[in-house]
């Protein structure tokens, strides 16, 4: 008795470990299990456990085999999944919605989904004088690899420019990267376990969903408010779930434009420290501040927050670089593990960037754009209101616009339908893991110059807004 | 009973995972241990299973407890360890170490242990030509995302001269990446499941164990013979441990500059087959053949096998790009993928390889190298050959030779002796996984025709081969 109790224990324990990977996504539909032997050896258990336990979830369906292949997901596995893990597969509410139309996008394609400035606007004759000092560089700088840590005068200018931001971080606290979100991803490789549980706001920049799903995480949004996360649910999901990590946007806020308030900063410190939770801040978005807003690594200094940042909307998305700030025994393991996973740096890019930063020109660009920024900002907001879109709030900075439709309206139709007249937009559930951000769009006010894109955004809100109006109200009415 | 005997072998299961993710170094000493929490809600199981379970385990010595931060993995937990998962920890037989001393190298340091050519062997004049054109390029070259399959022209070009290897591969099949390590960490988060077994040669280039060890997979290495992996080895561990993927070269062996026989190629794709496993064929030193080795991709057309190459060895490893070639269902997954870990691709650094490669110069660039490596070979070899280090084969091409010391002879001795002359080695053990190494050191030719390196190998050789032939052989006698 006792040995078959263990033997039905041990069944019921494969059985509930498969049903949780394709619940968490490790394993989505039509993906090839682990196979029995492998299963079997992993988890300590004989084949013939693993044997029963895959037998019995292919006669409930979860599972199908294919003959002298393995066994596979099978589509209808789905129901497992709980709500709050990943967005729906929609394709239109699919994280991967708008980033591959918006970097597919062809020359006549208009982009006010996407989430850079038009290149007009980046600073094009610093980064063709860079490049011609670069083409002047001596041998090392054109063909070697970078240093582990990457460039040296890159770091200490980073270094300098924080200090500006009230953030203390050394030179050799500082890494560089490929980009953001490689930052973010090195640093869910380095912090988390599949399985583990991480916090995002809700909503929230929608390749944080993907990215997060590539690792295995569970994901758990927080809502955002309009000065950061809701602080009572935070609490209560550190108490519920104990995160081990927050990744969040505490400058300018994608997708709201919102920004971190003081107080939910310290709140928000405080009860990391209380559930032992490492914070991501990711301010890509900072040289766009005319401002500076407070910064949770400025007030932890770099105990359980990491920054990082990149040059991809200011400089160049085109040379890949970005950097990551943290305390220097994790930036010690963080190295180990981007040699591994990537070798070098890109030591071009970093110098490319290094030339642009130290140009003259590069702060009156900036400062060129924050005002440019700001004048985009305040004619879309009004043009869109014109339209009865309301923005959630009016951003202090950035290029991005939140905006809740009319009534009724579902942004991914509106995104569909504005996609086969070429224009690209981000409806608000690719933001949104809870999937409440229905009747939202964000918008980019730099890619909104083009009139075309105010025809064809007036003309599918015209075109949605009709049948919605009147199907559904007259069945329900 | 039974429910005592239940919670025995539930805390028995809860141990054996701990100390089989120790084994398999997924858990390194001094790693923080899951939470009691999320290991309990992962596996299953109660918490109370999993705090008797760890303090079992502490009290064996394996992981040790911080009040108020959790557990952690003790140091002497190491001889769970199983001899052929990862090299030992010791810094001079660790992964890392070439890898950190060479990208960490200063100025006047000597690298005969590195894995690339010296900068003044690289198409430098191509490269400053290829720049000052960048610098005169479109914005949207200079400033934007690269395409989620990377730059198109640098795709077809890839594709034709594939097929001039016998390799049939569409430009939509190739994907652009940051590097070949990167290709081969997409292609492990694509294919791999944590505790998944991977076979690599032994010896193998040493970043394949520390990229596999960050995806938590186990590694099992298969002897490699002067025509390709041990194929009778190699059918045994198909049957024994099932690994997923296979990692290789065919071309240019590393570290060995050993070419896959015909003979033996076929025989591999058969097993491959047989078992159901992919071959990563990583052909990074592609282009200093003389004469083009057969490829497994060219016997296999993209079944199971993926082939990746990057451009970091002839043209600049300073300029971050690679490839992948796949079927085309993997090349859509992988897409996503690399959108969601890296978001755009480096689109700068792939026109500035295009524009290289389109250039007059770099074919002939080529010529050059492969004549100029063929002629250090030469010399190199003859020379180490005369101070008693014997080349295991005589390479074809490339620049590596890998070598035997004179008996009894420690490499990792001579590597740490040697640095400190400011000459950094390649050990035999960073390269083998049954660590069966030890006698063993892989030259760079192209970078050992400084005298220094001489003066320094010549002294080292001497001075570690007087004691060690002594002392032992006197004890043992």
């Amino acid at each position: 008795m006792v040995e078959h109790g263990v033997r039905q224990t041990r069944i019921t324990l494969v059985m509930d470990t498969i049903r949780q990977r394709i619940a968490s996504r490790a394993l989505g539909p039509g993906a090839k299990l682990p196979s029995v032997r492998s299963l079997a050896s992993s988890m300590k258990l004989s084949p013939a456990t693993v044997v029963e336990a895959y037998d019995r979830l292919a006669a409930e369906g979860v599972i199908f085999s294919r003959p002298g292949s393995g066994f596979y997901v099978a589509n209808q596995a789905l129901p497992f999944t709980v709500a709050e893990v990943g967005p729906r597969t929609d394709r239109a509410v699919d994280p991967f919605w708008v980033s591959r139309q918006s970097l597919e996008a062809g020359e006549d394609d208009l982009k006010p989904g996407c989430g850079w400035l038009p290149q007009s606007w980046l600073p094009n004759d610093s980064l063709r004088r860079a490049l011609r000092k670069l083409a002047r560089a001596r041998e090392g700088t054109l063909g070697d690899y970078g240093s582990p840590l990457g460039l040296p005068p890159l770091r200490q200018l980073l270094s300098r420019r924080m200090a500006e931001k009230g953030i203390e971080a050394s030179p050799d606290q500082i890494m560089l990267t490929e980009s953001g979100t490689q930052s973010i991803d090195l640093l869910c490789r380095f912090l988390l376990e599949p399985g583990d549980t991480v916090m995002v706001d809700d909503p929230c920049y929608f390749n944080f969903h993907a990215l997060l799903r590539a690792h295995r995480a569970k994901i758990v949004g927080v809502p955002y408010t309009p000065a950061g996360p809701d602080v009572e649910a935070f609490a209560h999901i550190l108490r519920e779930h104990w995160p081990r990590l927050y990744i969040t946007n505490s400058g300018i806020h994608n997708p709201t434009g919102a920004v971190l308030s003081p107080v939910i900063a310290h709140k928000v410190l405080k009860l990391a420290d209380q559930f032992d939770l490492t914070i991501v801040e990711d301010d890509i978005f900072a040289d766009f501040e005319h401002m500076s807003a407070p910064r949770l690594a400025a007030f932890d200094g770099f105990d359980r927050v990491i920054h990082i940042g990149s040059f991809s909307k200011t400089l160049s998305a085109s040379a890949r670089c970005g950097f990551i700030i943290a305390k220097p025994d994790w930036i010690e393991g963080l190295t180990d593990l981007k040699i591994a996973t990537s070798f070098g740096g890109g030591r071009l890019a970093a110098e490319l960037v290094f030339n642009v930063m130290s140009d003259g020109g590069y702060r009156k660009h900036l400062e060129a754009t924050r005002v440019r920024l700001s004048k985009a900002m305040r004619e879309v907001s009004s043009k869109l209101k014109n339209l009865g879109v309301t923005p959630w709030l009016e951003p202090q900075a950035g290029m991005f616009l939140w905006c809740q439709l009319p009534e009724d309206m579902d942004a991914a139709d509106i995104a569909r339908s504005a996609l086969k007249r070429k224009v690209i937009l981000a409806p608000g559930n690719v933001f949104s893991l809870s999937q409440s951000a229905t009747g939202f769009m964000r918008f980019n006010v730099s890619q909104m110059l083009d009139a075309r894109v105010w025809d064809v955004l007036e003309e599918t809100l015209k075109e949605r807004f009709a049948p919605s109006v009147s199907r559904p109200h007259a069945t329900a009415g």
